[in-house]
């Protein structure tokens, strides 16, 4: 079972933004629905393997937590538009500290960062990290960063976490779940 | 100087489309932004050594060919909706057979992919291909399709042409994109 949890620290968490400016009002929403994209999706259908959480830590309150699960998920599309609609009509239910179901394979909670690496081991996905090609043992649980860097906050979370680095540029978080995947993939399938 | 190529088999070619409809209206022009995307950003900046050529061979004017050129591109945003504003912009303009500058850094003409694949060698990014990694020397071109096969059309053009693959799973276009970028970074930076 493979996981991505990417933050989105100026995500909008109350559901209320605009569909045709989702970089603005949606605080990089859009950037989160990419990462959706590279985790969730192959070329005609969906892996089934992998669980993406979003951490969304913007205003008016924060934090929240949204869970698409490969495994369950129905009607999601590539594209940022319709994906964006699925997190909006999730970050407008009223929650708590448990999950509650939005849509189909969709949950939300109103629980942070700290939370969930309680509840699951990650590895950081990060510049400076361990070249991943080189590892022996791939970890299957990658916490990633949106456009931001990690807050104080989130790195004092990190200790004794690996650190681990796709490549000699600083990309995407989205391009770096696509070179996750494909490592993970390469090696379950015997390529390397 | 890197270049990708993708062709949209139904990428609408007039720029009358509904940008709040891209994968409809627009004839999965939102994979195509996905494509610039992959193509062109870095985190924070971009990446001034890449072309990106669109081939749109859906209606009702087929084809046509847009050029973003990372060197010179101003104004580009990552999400789907802006660049696409951008590509509709480029497919109203009138056009021949020479490229006509649409906005700064992109370009648009009215040829398909024979009239490119004559101009610089491609290799072919596809399942079945040579695995990128074990390639003793990359390409510094590739051309993919969008979420339909090559037609016999365009296969008919690819005899001779290096057929290079980016892992064992069938991605998107602008995944394998992520992962061809990936692999000419660390080559580049003596990472391998």
């Amino acid at each position: 079972m493979r996981n991505f949890t990417v933050v989105g620290h100026l995500a909008r968490t109350d559901g209320i933004f605009n569909l045709d400016d989702l970089p603005g009002s949606g605080g990089r929403i859009d950037l989160l629905c990419r990462c959706i994209q590279a985790a969730l999706f192959l070329s005609h259908s969906l892996r089934r393997d992998t669980d993406c959480h979003l951490i969304l830590t913007g205003d008016p309150v924060p934090p929240k937590t949204i869970l698409i699960r490969g495994g369950e998920v129905r009607s999601l599309n590539p594209d940022e538009r319709s994906t964006a609609a699925l997190l909006r009509k999730a970050l407008s239910l009223p929650v708590g500290a448990m999950f509650r179901a939005a849509s189909p394979g969709i949950y939300v909670r109103a629980t942070g960062l700290d939370t969930l690496l309680n509840e699951k081991a990650h590895a950081v996905a990060e510049e400076g990290g361990e070249d991943i090609r080189t590892l022996p043992c791939l970890p299957e649980a990658f916490v990633l960063s949106d456009h931001l860097n990690f807050t104080q906050e989130e790195t004092a979370h990190f200790s004794g976490i690996p650190r681990v680095s796709v490549g000699p540029r600083s990309l995407h978080a989205d391009q770096a779940i696509t070179l996750i995947h494909n490592e993970l993939d390469r090696r379950d399938a015997g390529w390397n």
